[in-house]
């Protein structure tokens, strides 16, 4: 596997205090200590701003670290936005210890949620924890929106035939023989035929 | 929320090797600190074996600590048995860093993987961001067993309703009223009226 490309989305510490400042500059340095031992690489650093969409979407990284401290809801609600088209793994550093906020996050869809005590050798078994646990979760989400899919095309197309039967006297052999010769002539699905079918009812009233 | 009530399934080290001894029960001890402290119950601790379905069941804790060293694959698998039928949240402290281990054991549903590194005061938010990875995943396979239910009814629904109107000459209305009517009269779902009309088609031939 060729190393992983890390984007940190880093807090902004606004205030003047120094302690902050501090703890912020030394989480920092241990992250990127044990991202560089574990060989990835780090190709951005990032603030959790109103660009934050469109660089993610340039850069294409392998995973978002999240590496915030009590303000880890707003940069993780900026990250979610970032990579709502296109799933990332998430991983989130942070103080914040609160259960909702870590079930919030969990259910934003963040692959790990770390809690304090950051330690530069504990970061390459967290990241390939947090990697599968992605890759599972992709696989149930995708699994669910083809079933869904499924569920609601065949839906759509009952609900045509239904209406080719009752408005033009078809049987249902007839009604399914119509849809299928609809759909092979302009190159669509049978779904997509039987959805614009629905829609033109509707709009005849 | 009350205490989580946890078991802890134990490797059992079988050989003569002080340090292996050694380190077990260091972390045995680390843990069972880190689990007393975040105010948790540790209802049981046991070995690996053929009794662990039978005891988990008897037991019903609310969680269960997998602390394994490098036959972690093997422990896990019988916990994993032991929680098929009632899924639980698992929680794996271990030696083994191998990604291939973590996948497998990601993909057999544990909801947390911690390598190494273990501290007494990072064991209650670990803990915590399982239960949530837990209440996430189940919610999602929830849904997708919904889905997958509804989807396959619907197909059987519509075969039977083929069945009634090729066989008996029904309109496709009629057809569905005729398993309506069924459905009520024997207080059972649509579905479960048109798969006995299926078997019976399969057993007349």
């Amino acid at each position: 596997m060729p190393n992983l490309r890390i984007v940190v989305v880093n807090t902004v510490i606004h205030d003047e205090d120094d302690e902050s400042l501090h703890a912020q500059a030394e989480r920092a340095r241990v992250l990127r200590i044990g991202l560089l031992e574990a060989g990835y690489d780090i190709i951005a650093s990032l603030p959790p701003d109103m660009y934050l969409p469109e660089r993610i979407a340039q850069l294409q990284p392998d995973m978002i670290i999240v590496d915030a401290e009590s303000d880890a809801r707003d940069v993780l609600e900026h990250v979610v936005i970032a990579t709502r088209d296109e799933r990332r793994p998430i991983v989130m550093f942070t103080e914040d210890q609160d259960p909702d906020s870590m079930q919030a996050a969990v259910n934003a869809g963040v692959s790990a949620y770390v809690v304090a005590g950051l330690q530069s050798e504990r970061i390459k078994p967290v990241l390939q924890v947090a990697l599968a646990q992605f890759k599972r979760e992709q696989k149930l989400l995708d699994e669910l929106s083809d079933t869904k899919s499924k569920l609601a095309e065949r839906k759509v197309i009952e609900r045509a035939k239904g209406l080719l039967m009752q408005r033009q006297g078809f049987s249902e052999d007839q009604a399914y023989q119509k849809l299928r010769s609809m759909a092979m002539s302009k190159n669509l699905k049978l779904s997509e035929v039987a959805q614009r079918i629905l829609d033109v009812e509707d709009l005849l009233g």
